[in-house]
């Protein structure tokens, strides 16, 4: 495997979301990563066309209303939903309609940083003078109306029927139970599924697994449903989520491997040098959920709402952004950053800045020791759905 | 006077948003400028009502939509925008009219800090589940939809008729010219408009100030228009900001005192200590402006989008939060902090935060010095008007 080759988001698109940039992380490192997002985003783009080519086009008199969720603060976010405005303003164009005024949310967590996110805005084309030719030649400009809305989406933010594109990349993995919380049982001592002496559920026991497989679907549903109140008829989704290639879930892929090795490892290193008790390590869990094909497939058919154009697992990649594969030491740090990049700010909030620093560190130090190993197995899989809603 | 009767937000209302609130400013200090806009905003609500009670109720299938422009970053306008939810949620009960779901946009400069306010908004009550009533009931939960909006309200903001109720609190008399800059002419060396010796046109030169009013008018002009096209059919506005009660615009009342008096003579002292040249000194202006009720008003017939319902002028009493009146420090220090947290972000960008703070102790120095002149005189008047676009 090529680690140059597609690198994979999951990790870095919640880097400005998850992760205080104080200390440690250098300008280059942002910016390698920030490629790399970009990247992945062009790669995905001929798939999200396809959802776009089905969206009903709305009349003149109301706006088109794009949603980005889990949008995260960084450029991404406003690349993806300039890509899909553009797009749209073609299709009007090239069907003869008049075009409408396009109008974009961007929604996450009421923690992101929202400040940064709309101070990277581009400011808005002067709606009311110029063509839309004008406003799509105007490169630093956007020819939209944005806002940014706070919220889980698990649950409404929009009103009823005022939405005709969701965009999710990247978001759907996270456990909701208020803010990326895993379920309860998951760290109660006295329940079956209590995860003793594991941070993750990759190799963990049933119950643990199945705890977290029956809260994913559950918050599935509640999203469809939530969704399906606020899109209007004709209207699209498309979401792109981490996806696992085996039917057993304690086997979580990339994810696991991120996870389930060397972060593993670090956390007994803890224990093992007396700097946690083994119950402080047992009630951190990481409340992320890599999906089957077949149970995603399982809930959206249950629930109802939308019918299926595609649905399929891709071969996403690596997360790692290394520029020199045969240097170990580059290896530990892209594997820790990585890491630290989709759990610093829990692991932080769990143990302390100084404990956090010396658990990656760890992690560092043993990703360097498994470099060939690390760089060759971590892959990720992403289930991609376009899903309609007639 | 008495200054501890009705006080004036102005200067409190930007508090957030334009002063960082490092060093000097004690929690203390905060919670009583809080008070004071509570009280304020809770005075000014009969006013806000009949201008509710005007706008047409909308039908069921689509949204209340509610807006408040200039939002700042505090709690007042989650209260605001609560009470006006609040009320027009009985006037639909009363009517017999289903209940529409609602939706809030809290606008203001991209600079604004959106990321406390998305903290501070109450948690959305379970919007499908429960009733009305029980919405209401819930008082640490908000029975609307909440998006931020960034950007200029002096340009368009949202898509064309979606808006029924605009409401804007002390933001109109910032001037445009993108984020609170004074009209060029004021500070080009070569123009008869130059603001020679001044830091606002408070006595300033007839051509000075009538660059200031144009821009006003102009300014004025653009809102309404943007604001024409935002909303829909039967919805009402509610604007209240800085206004004069003299004919001569070189006049400016309340604001004129508070930037044309010892704010005026602290910039002179740093010149004449040679801390600042003159230019440095010329090449600041406040950008403010008090309107007369008459220029007011002949901008909005011009415009001609809206009909007028009510277009008054308040006396709003003193801005300075004063607990011993007889204290001529605490005067000198509230004039100062009056003065700091509507400029105070504009100096320090001006002469750096050193050189800002010299201004400020000398502003403080000079209002202690003059505090029974300073609490006598210094008093705001407000424009209210409720506008109705049919």
């Amino acid at each position: 495997m090529a680690p140059k080759g597609d690198n994979v988001v999951v990790p870095n698109m919640k880097l400005e979301n998850l992760l205080s940039m104080k200390g440690g992380k250098g300008a280059s490192s942002y910016a390698n990563n920030s490629q790399a997002q970009a990247r992945h985003a062009r790669s995905m783009f001929h798939l999200l066309k396809e959802t776009l080519d089905g969206v009903q086009l709305s009349s003149p008199e109301e706006p088109f209303v794009v949603v980005d969720l889990g949008c995260s603060s960084g450029t991404n976010t406003i690349f993806m939903v300039d890509a899909i405005i553009k797009h749209m303003t073609k299709r009007y164009e090239v069907s003869g309609h008049e075009q409408p005024e396009f109008s974009a949310f961007f929604s996450d967590l009421p923690s992101n940083d929202f400040n940064t996110l709309f101070q990277l805005l581009p400011p808005l084309t002067n709606i009311d003078g110029g063509s839309m030719e004008e406003c799509l030649a105007a490169d630093n400009h956007r020819s939209y109306f944005a806002a940014g809305v706070p919220g889980s989406f698990y649950r409404r933010l929009f009103p009823a029927r005022s939405i005709n594109l969701f965009h999710s990349a990247f978001s759907l993995h996270w456990l909701s139970q208020w803010d990326h919380q895993v379920p309860e049982s998951v760290l109660d001592k006295t329940s079956a599924a209590y995860n003793e002496g594991r941070v993750f559920i990759h190799g963990a026991n049933e119950k643990t697994t199945n705890a977290y497989k029956k809260q994913f679907k559950s918050d599935l549903s509640s999203f469809l449903r939530s969704r399906s109140k606020e899109m209007k008829k004709g209207g699209s989704m498309f979401l792109v989520c981490l996806g696992r290639t085996s039917q057993d879930p304690t086997d979580q892929g990339g994810a696991g491997l991120l996870f389930g090795t060397h972060f593993q490892d670090a956390w007994d290193d803890l224990v093992q040098e007396g700097f946690i008790s083994r119950e402080k390590r047992d009630s951190f869990n990481i409340p992320v959920y890599a999906s089957s094909l077949q149970d995603f497939r399982q809930v959206i058919e249950a629930e109802g709402s939308f019918g299926i154009n595609k649905l399929e697992l891709f071969k996403g990649g690596s997360p790692l952004v290394v520029n020199q594969p045969d240097d170990a030491a580059e290896v530990g740090r892209a594997l820790a950053n990585s890491c630290r990049s989709v759990a610093g700010v829990l692991v932080d909030a769990h143990i302390g800045d100084q404990l956090s620093e010396e658990l990656f560190l760890r992690v560092e130090r043993r990703a360097a020791n498994h470099a060939k190993e690390t760089l060759e197995q971590l892959q990720f899989f992403h289930i991609v759905a376009s899903l309609s809603f007639t």
